[in-house]
């Protein structure tokens, strides 16, 4: 260990390390966060640009960085929080280690059940209609709307969301504090008010080209499903909808007119069985149900009695892991959760949020107890 | 027997039987159509309609009923005629015994390489331009453009074909004498120059709605595929695209805008996987070749040289048998194919226009030859 801890070198990481660096990911899977913020200050990590990362390293500390991002309202949010979005470990070895938070929401909460509204800048009335339409009923079921704040689809998708009064996070591409693109800063000063404005890029950084690749990424991995309003062929959002799927995401996608080329990437997309066809709310919302856990009541409230969506065998390990350390009746606490499944308090608390997301578990009281729908599945061992 | 030839029977019996009765034909599967006429006639089928069946069928002849058709410029095609389109094979023992037809191009090879265009009628002109443009390409394609010659969908189908110079094909629930709707009168005539209108019902047939259901079924089991250009949700359109998937026929949709309530149908039928959704002429041909084997030089001419489309564990046990008849090298006509592979004159002709169809054989100087991909394909055995 270097002394720090996994949070501190996780902010430190997060300042000097380009967001999806592979080798770099596994070699923190391989020596964990503190280990590896040791190995690069003494230039011993064995990567290529392991100089580099040493330079940009040089000086860091993470009480700096938390000082700097209070003074912009923000705040850091590390894997080691337990605010940390559980979704982005779809990413792997490419998950970001930090994310710049805006906003007063609780952004694991607003992930866990959230849908990322996706499509092209140069929309038509058509798609900015249905974008608009279809991220105020989402809202209105309880459902966070995620998109990425540029112009076309996205604002309209988070403009819908604060119309019908719920929340909505804007995923940016540059710093938090780097209000972009500029006509938007009422926009985006809205959406910290009612949900996040997230990024990997650290405080000041300004937008480039490779910053909104990454960025798409992590919109597919933080929704839970992802929905193509408008996209042209072969379009800076089919490969966004192509990163979601290939992480098991359900990909959503809008027909249009045929005649439309602003319709063109949905319609292969469908074609191609990448994407599902939804045509109105009702279809939409099934969908969403069906790969997330039954339907909300209409106050958005965690869906106590639904039946699971998925069965146990389709669970994490570690998820199963805390499903078999809740017990058969009665609430528990954090610690005593964290005691019986022997796991972390941030693994503990992912796993239950995930659980509770999906219907296995309820919340209640500052504790979790075994939803009914849970305590009757038959596949479920219990001593 | 009971005397008269196996056409003659299905001539008379297309008389007396109601389109689809499902009792008779399995009885006509078991007896065979002279059998079944000389029991009708002694009342000895065992159905309970046999009483009525005896009825209608008293003073029939085939020798009038062909007589009456010539003086309308028809012809009666039977399942023992060389005309007979091997597609309507699919309906099983639904399959009608003849069908009356105008026009003086040959039925089987018209249906051999078809589309089956079908849409509602109260469509919209988004509808009818993508019916109109498609079947055009088609057409110059060498498809004969299948519909049933309503207002709508149909129509546009029918005239897109026809401005292209290509051939149609109009299935009509009345007789073929009677147009319908009145107001296609001059399209009909048009259609019987340029291709064939076609109808299971008897000359001097009114429409009635029962016949409008198993002319659905007709246009289902004929085209090679059926396009969906608009359809309402549960429509008699999504009936008769439920009808080809039963079939096994690839059934192709065109989306459009969610807000058209024309389009709802086609949206439903694509997103439960029953049709496969097309937004554009080269996809809808592509899709064809894929399920067609290949496509045809822009001359229209059948597909020599083209690998067959299916492997030989495709074919159905006729044309194995047919294919397994056909020397290693060399011309064979009719006479010796049908020795060689011990099967009825219609049975080898059926055969060997899939085969032909599909790109195992080539028809040459009056005969048939293994054609090249049919002779290097290497799971075919050869003494």
């Amino acid at each position: 260990m270097g002394g720090v801890t996994d949070r501190d070198a996780y902010v430190e990481l997060a300042h000097c390390v380009e967001p999806g660096d592979l080798a770099l990911g596994r070699l923190l899977q391989a020596l964990g966060p503190a280990e590896l913020v040791d190995r690069i200050r003494r230039g011993r990590t064995g990567l290529r640009h392991g100089d580099g990362l040493a330079a940009r390293l040089a000086g860091r500390s993470a009480a700096d960085a938390d000082d700097r991002a209070a003074r912009c309202d923000a705040r850091i949010v590390t894997r080691a929080d337990r605010e940390w979005p559980s979704q982005l470990e779809a990413l792997g070895a490419q998950a970001p280690l930090a994310l710049w938070v805006r906003g007063a929401a609780d952004l694991r909460l607003l992930a866990l059940r959230s849908v990322s509204i996706v499509g092209a800048r140069a929309c038509t009335a058509y798609g900015e209609e249905v974008a608009r339409l279809w991220a105020a009923a989402l809202a209105s079921d309880a459902w966070t709307v995620l998109s990425g704040a540029a112009f076309g689809i996205d604002a309209a998708a988070h403009r819908g969301a604060l119309t019908a009064g719920g929340s909505t996070v804007a995923v940016v591409a540059g710093g938090v504090d780097v209000p972009y693109p500029r006509a938007h800063t009422t926009l985006l000063a809205r959406i910290v008010e009612e949900g996040a404005v997230v990024s990997e890029s650290p405080l000041g950084e300004s937008v480039r080209r490779q910053r909104f690749l990454s960025r798409n990424r992590l919109i597919a991995a933080l929704g839970r499903a992802t929905l193509v309003v408008e996209a042209a062929d072969r379009s800076g959002t089919t490969a966004t909808a192509r990163a979601a799927s290939a992480m098991n995401r359900p990909v959503l996608a809008v027909p249009g007119p045929i005649s439309s080329a602003a319709s063109a990437g949905c319609h292969r997309m469908i074609r191609e069985g990448l994407a599902i066809l939804v045509a109105d709310v009702p279809d939409l919302l099934d969908m969403l149900d069906l790969t997330h856990g039954g339907r909300s009541e209409s106050t958005g409230s965690p869906r106590a009695g639904v039946a699971p969506a998925r069965t146990r065998d389709c669970l994490g390990v570690r998820e199963r892991t805390v499903l078999d350390a809740l017990p058969a009746r009665g609430i528990v606490g954090l610690d005593a959760l964290v005691r019986a499944a022997g796991l972390s308090p941030p693994d503990v608390l992912a796993g239950i949020g995930i659980l509770t997301a999906e219907g296995w578990a309820e919340e209640l009281g500052g504790g979790w107890r075994l939803a009914r729908a849970g305590r009757t599945t038959p596949a479920r061992p219990r001593a």
